[in-house]
């Protein structure tokens, strides 16, 4: 369920190589009688009771009765029904949790980073710290808080019930103000996953810091792409994973793989 | 972006009605050149710098210039581009923070619960206590745990990079093994969302628990059909919103509406 990856710790500015677990994040289709009724970014572990319980909470089975058989074969799941008629008819929605883009990944479709921006350290634990210092994520919970800010700050902080949604807002800010994305880093509240590394991608904005976790996944797209991706920002410490040397100072650390 | 919600508030087993600022979840739609792109579940608030950037993140649109107008009534959006004949190809996905379940959600096509479970206050703080322990969370944080409980304790716990993927899990256990699902409750490490209280509506499932928020739409569905839901519930404390019988004590605290 998890992998070491390698990557650059920082302290106050202070540099050394390490390695940090990282949680798998994987691809999965599921087929139904033939027919694929989704695609979906998961754990790739145990899957089973994740197959019953979507396809019972989607209302396509009515009790594991319904099931005659299901197959795995790596990330893609065929099952067959006794009702092989059923088909899902209702409006798919994206979620609450996510919201925003709902577009399948393909790497190869995208463009790598354009950009030589180098960070001051300070420049990203300052904006980590801003963005979690959301009145109302203070107040409230329940909502997640993205910031795109410059070398000398904050640019633009939006707010939004998906994360997805807070990125979109950030960059429609940035769209819509003529700002050259490619001089900007994205700062989260969240998760690093693979779908806000291709927002970041699709924009060129060549940084993403987070106060939480990176998956698996992307941390191998950003990888390939260019992007520098860092997790764990708190207080003073850093651990960046991909592309070093867009921090001040941290250029010179090996990064064993 | 809020709005006050009346709850009975719980301490140590004691009780007192409240109300508490709950985050507004709202559906979203959007339609371009006249065609429906996508639903999502956002804030309902400052949705220009949204949309413009989903329309850019989702490669409808190359930049700004490319729009003519946006109009927005109520929750549609409508947005008339340059490139008219251009269309959103690629395959859609459901996305790592939330996975599982991307259906539309109809409250009147809900059945309401049926249970007459109550259930002793140290079984919801334990239980909210054991699925934050998981050590996999404390390890490599990004990931989300969910568990199935009853009023004897946790029956089971499931991690999954998608918070409603540990739903279906845990859903699905209990369904491959047989377990009466109206004498469980849920309990969740992240917010409770709409689609997370649609998830017990279907399972039949009368509480759900959570160490954290709940959103105003999460709460309405809940109240419409009958399921109790608990946020922030930390230490000795929680927050009961919705059907506040079901907590051992607290079913003589009014709420007032």
């Amino acid at each position: 369920m998890y992998r070491a990856y390698p990557c650059v710790r920082g302290e106050a500015g202070r540099f050394a190589s390490d390695t940090h677990a990282v949680v798998e994040e994987a691809a999965f289709t599921l087929n139904v009688n033939g027919r694929n009724v989704m695609a979906a970014m998961v754990s790739p572990v145990d899957l089973e009771d994740f197959i019953v319980g979507y396809l019972f909470t989607e209302e396509i089975i009515k009790g594991p009765g319904e099931i005659e058989s299901i197959k795995i074969e790596k990330s893609v799941a065929s099952v067959l029904t006794t009702n092989p008629f059923r088909v899902t008819g209702r409006k798919r929605v994206i979620l609450s949790g996510c919201g925003g883009s709902a577009a399948g990944i393909d790497p190869k479709k995208l463009k790598p980073i354009e950009s030589d921006l180098i960070l001051p350290y300070d420049a990203i634990t300052d904006c980590i710290r801003e963005v979690m210092a959301s009145d109302l994520h203070r107040l409230i919970g329940g909502i997640h808080s993205v910031g795109l800010a410059g070398p000398e700050g904050m640019i633009r902080r939006a707010e939004d019930i998906g994360r997805h949604n807070a990125f979109d807002r950030v960059i429609g800010y940035a769209l819509r103000n003529g700002i050259d994305r490619s001089r900007t880093f994205a700062v989260s509240s969240g998760r690093i996953s693979s779908e806000t590394v291709r927002k970041c991608l699709v924009a060129n904005i060549p940084v993403i810091a987070s106060r939480g976790a990176s998956t698996s996944l992307a941390l191998d797209i950003a990888e390939w792409a260019g992007l520098c991706v860092i997790g764990f920002v708190r207080g003073e410490k850093m651990n960046i994973y991909t592309r070093p040397w867009r921090v001040e100072g941290a250029g010179d650390v090996a990064i064993e793989r």
